[in-house]
């Protein structure tokens, strides 16, 4: 990790993070102050990939043993998110980085009972542009669900 | 409306209607036992589409103000997905369809302050596998966001 990211994550006891804002955010996915929220921490894992682990509330199901679409899509975007803003190059803002595009695969049902892992990591960055790629995979590392997507930094206005 | 398709939904008295199994789906986005979900209705609308409207909870949000990108693929998912459902060859089982690809772009912040109008109509068929379009739209008709969609309908396993 560059200097440049260690600046904008706060890192806990057990090795996962969250970036900067989160601690005071109220999103849906990432917020840690949305009681309602699923609370995303990460973690970096090998070859350049973030992820993200988590037990999805049983109210949040599509048909009753999955994880519903547009969940699953949350956490992806989430976890693309992240990787996004950590992909930025060096010596970039910490202005957010918001989707622009973001195309899901349903491979394979998401099963409810189990924790949720999902993954994502850079793919290629021009400027403020950058694209990821991101899934969510079973315990066996099969893929359940694969996206790409494309981000792009916001330019903070000025003073 | 053939009579295939009005057999499978339950209209009430203003108009909207829900597909009958989500009288009572715990669905996070369209099932009316989920007393934490979205409980989304839909109504046919002009040209083919059909349309939900809904006040999202604040909980929902991804930046302060915005309905968070997943919750926008919930709620276009589940719009496609009617019009899925409802768009099946006369004649056809009414086995649910399910997502197979979702490709959304993200064009303007969609308020959480308002209403969120979204709307879908199917734009190919070939047997069980069903192509939808989708947006969500503001008050003035401007696209905030737009979706293609791919859908295959279950096979019921022998009895």
């Amino acid at each position: 990790m560059t200097d440049d990211r260690a600046d904008r994550i706060r890192r806990g006891d057990d090795g996962t993070f969250v970036v900067d804002r989160s601690l005071v955010s109220n999103c849906f996915g990432c917020g840690q102050a949305n009681e309602q929220g699923l609370r995303l921490r990460f973690r970096e894992v090998d070859d350049g990939w973030v992820e993200t682990r988590v037990r999805v509330p049983r109210h949040l199901c599509g048909m009753d043993t999955v994880v519903h679409g547009g969940i699953q899509a949350t956490i992806l975007d989430e976890v693309c998110g992240v990787a996004a803003q950590l992909g930025l190059p060096p010596g970039s803002t910490d202005d957010p980085c918001v989707t622009a595009e973001l195309s899901l695969r349903y491979q394979r049902p998401v099963p409810i009972a189990d924790d949720v892992v999902a993954q994502a990591r850079v793919t290629g960055v021009e400027g403020r542009r950058i694209s990821v790629e991101g899934r969510i995979v079973s315990p066996d590392g099969e893929v359940l669900t694969a996206v790409t997507s494309r981000w792009a930094q916001l330019v903070r206005p000025p003073a």
